[in-house]
């Protein structure tokens, strides 16, 4: 009953096997091999598009690169208040970037408002030499909070960004979750929406090290193959990397894990949702639920091996959480299992 | 005939079938699962000590991390002229320690010679507030060059760094190579000669992706974690890096594959030098060897399918190279094969 | 009638001729000659120990390198959520402290409220490798808001930065003037209420260009010369700084200065307390006061030349500002007339 | 007898009076009044063309602002190997230009030998990710060594730029013994030889602190006043600054003051070339002179109060310097006194 994160899961047998397979080669290294070539292509057929493609080995690099690659002198890059750019990172997309700063934006459920949005921008008028210029906005899809911005909604974002003249980044640690959720596409999600560089995170959904940067237009990334040398992130045996989005994307392998890994979600929040000791916080849609959860029954689960984090109660609770409750957070992933869904659920069940 | 590079190899099976083991489980993300720590207590044995571990990504990764430890305002790390970190990292080393600097000091075969790297420092004295304050003295063990430090050499370079009051680090990208050159121990090449840090690298050596710092005082590397975090280095998954060491160092498989890759070495050295074709530009000591070959063989070589690098002639080159002929640079690795070093000397051989 | 910034004033007639008489002689350049020395040692007398001073060009400056001289990886500093640190400078200290991050902390009056303090070090326990580290509390005295934090309140947030283990910096822009209205001694509002770094500015109080950074515990400082070198703050006519520090001390003139921009603040307080047309938006100490004032007399007081900052309405605002009012903010300075004073308050008088 | 460097002079009579003349008036802050819009206006006439200005606190700054502005990822600055940048400035270039790397060119004089320039641009051809790429080229005029890059000199030099599609900087700390040692104009020694960004320095040639960025072509620097602010080198009272160009332009009494400083020079060489105790170590254009001195005279004019370095004896030494000799630097500046000259020759004169 592993409900901690989806990154404790391991990783998918198709990938090992390709990864099996790939190590028995010489290849040329540094990501000049045919292999990583053929990869990057693919990533044209999967964006519909010809996008410029750069594998590096954690998401907060894919954060932190693109961050890197529109930094401006005194540049402010806009994200939500509890993204994980501004929370969980350490400081790195802000190191990353030449100091640049992170502004948060407030918003429920994990999305930043629009109006919000436009009115932190408007703090920064051209010429705000003490105050520092705009650079980047910043979404995260899914989110934190287990929520997805819909399309109208990255639509709205987009347009308050475009006019601001900076560029629109997406976050995609869980993009394939957030694909599943919507029921659209890679193209539809991000470039047809506006977005310009995305972080395609795969380790979490079924790899145990692929992460990539996603430029929408290549012409934009012209110093990145620089900038991810400095960065430390340039790999050696990057054909590695290369071989898990191969199994990843072959058979469109990974939109089934996601797809796995959401209907866990789902089954967990019927579940829950049918408890008289459980109470979903917030809706979500995506991979992870947050629950309200009888301390009793918390304990049973976690007594009976489960593992889950306890969370903070955010300020903006829509109900509070009583004295014998607790807010918990749930995550499913690619390698959940229905029996230990369903062994959650009746340990959660009704009292 | 593959002697481009040693990364141009894939991995070990045993490496493989450790990882595919690994995938099927679930466990704590972020380097604090049991295996982490396990791999991590490993290193204790194998240094002789308790020392502090942290897997990172790259070997650029490993050795700008160790440069960012130290870094002082104004630093400067005192390395050999031709060095990986001076020359090919894309000036990563700087960008992590906060612009601290390189200074490049001479030596024949790839190695500093004490005086020079003396004379260097020398123009640092305290208070040189216009021109900075020494840092770190680093070394590449086996070097760029081929060549091996000896313990006694080591001891030197150490004496000076101490005296100077800076830390002594060491690249040690092909680390198990040295060792198996010297026919020495990890403590015996490392802290018993006053090494501080090292960079350990496994990738080259049959891994796809392990490479760990490795600090002999376990108080000086209190930030590191800070360090590695902010650097995007902390990988989630990284037991599977823990994973690879575990393979790598069980019943001494790592001297084994190192030993394999030297052998091939002492392979094609000897064969060369009995060449009418050939000549060793220099004596090296492990898997690299830099050769003078007659243009056509090199022509025949590569039509036949070998892959290896012209070289740049150095200036102190002991004997000219002649019109028809060419540097070339030839390693080994683990995974070279007995009967390519044989094709190879075939074609190469006696005119 | 200049009430738009302290900084609109020129240079007081003192310090010009300490500076006139110093551009006549010849003296060692970058800070070491016999009358930086000098100077340096005015400071101990000034705060009553030994301390370590070291001259900069501009207050951003002298917080930068302060907070440059604390940094840690995933490092975090505490400000009030309108410092100027945060607000004002560009970046700059997040840019020289390597990217540690600033951090908001809310309170009413431009003070940081502890409990809000406490809690925000709070989220920061040790180990969270994650989110970063602790590593500087920083108060502006006077607040931007043109409040004084007294002794107490100051002794509150230095006990909090005590109990986190890191230190605590003074921005001390308006230093003199804080010091006049709470009638008290350097010593007494800085190092006795446990402040170890101060940023000391002259220029708002009569210099043209004379910041200084004091180091209560000159231990603290060793690495400060080369950060100050590195950041391009070390002035070759350093001297001509230490001139203008050396009358200003002079028979105590800067606090004779700083207390004729105090009196004029209160004598526009007291004045505009009488009107019917103007009211103070909130109560402050300092040589800064903020109105909210009667457009029209706004704009008659404009048009007779005066020069004053609209001031964007706080979202704290005690009383809401009617439709036909506006919120100014004025600012008294060293040069600030009597007579102007008076012509302001007849314009903007009962009407 | 001060000879120890031009930074030890103090300032011109006329630049204090308009200092003491500014100091008097009110006006707006951070670079916007109408003095500074007047002096930036100003250097459009000295270099007869639209330039962008900025008015920074050192020659450090200036230079290192510059380097910041043409900042690539993995980016090169090539300079000679003994330029201030590189040898003087703590690594300060290097720092604000997000650790961008300088590369020493080696050249007879103190100038780099174009086709050195050539030749170390040529390691870096485009897709070097390993190594990095070019981003600026930059010569001292004059140089460290008291020579001057003659025209000719400057546009090879500039061809080279040009070539590979770098900028061209000239750190001008010395720019007016430059233009008076070539009897030429600003507009010819500068951006009609291809010179893009110029530090133009004021402070060693009368002022007290009054350094200058200036754009050849405004539209390259549209970051700059960030760039400055996010540096802590926009100051409060900058118009103070411009004061000081306000008095050096007048009149040219700035080409006035370095023409007195190079004739200064003229008479110290002719009189040491005359003597039979001193020879020129090597033959010099501008202020500064190096001479080969009898060590007793040398003594003997310290002891009558003379100051100057002693400057160790560069490799290239075109004659050996004889056990009882010394080499030494001698600076002249606006305010050398003839007489200290002639005292000066007497002491070291013929024995």
């Amino acid at each position: 009953m592993f409900f901690a994160s989806d990154n404790w899961a391991g990783a998918h047998p198709a990938i090992n096997e390709r990864l099996m397979k790939e190590s028995t080669r010489f290849a040329a290294a540094y990501g000049t091999s045919e292999l990583d070539r053929a990869i990057e292509k693919r990533f044209n057929e999967i964006f519909e598009r010809e996008v410029a493609v750069f594998f590096v080995g954690t998401g907060t690099a894919a954060n932190s690169l693109a961050m890197a690659s529109v930094a401006r002198p005194g540049g402010i890059a806009f994200c939500h208040s509890e993204a994980h750019v501004i929370e969980d990172e350490c400081g790195a997309p802000v190191y990353f970037s030449n100091a640049s700063r992170l502004m948060p934006v407030a918003g429920p459920n994990g999305k930043m408002l629009p109006k919000n949005l436009e009115a932190a921008i408007g703090r920064f008028p051209p010429g705000s030499i003490h105050q520092g210029q705009p650079m980047l906005v910043t979404v995260t899809q899914a989110t934190e909070q287990g929520t997805v911005y819909d399309l109208d909604e990255i639509d709205a974002i987009s347009k308050i960004a475009k006019n601001a003249g900076v560029p629109l980044h997406m976050d995609g640690a869980r993009f394939g979750n957030a694909l599943i959720a919507l029921d659209t596409t890679p193209a539809e999600m991000t470039w047809k929406r506006g977005v310009d560089i995305l972080s395609f995170g795969a380790t979490k959904n079924g790899c145990w090290c692929a992460e990539a940067i996603v430029y929408m237009d290549p012409k934009t990334a012209e110093d990145l193959p620089f900038i991810r040398k400095r960065s430390a992130q340039l790999f050696s045996k990057t054909r590695f990397m290369a071989a898990q989005f191969d199994a990843y994307f072959a058979n469109d392998l990974w939109l089934e894990l996601a797809a796995h890994a959401n209907a866990m979600a789902t089954r967990l929040r019927e579940g829950l949702s049918a408890s008289n000791s459980a109470r979903l916080a917030w809706q979500t849609q995506s991979n992870e639920l947050f629950v309200v959860l009888n301390k009793d029954k918390a304990k049973a689960a976690k007594d009976a091996g489960a593992s889950f984090y306890d969370w903070p109660v955010p300020h903006d609770m829509p109900e509070p959480v009583g004295d014998n409750e607790q807010l918990i957070r749930l995550v499913t992933s690619f390698a959940t299992l229905e029996n230990d869904v369903d062994d959650f659920l009746r340990i959660c069940g009704t009292s």
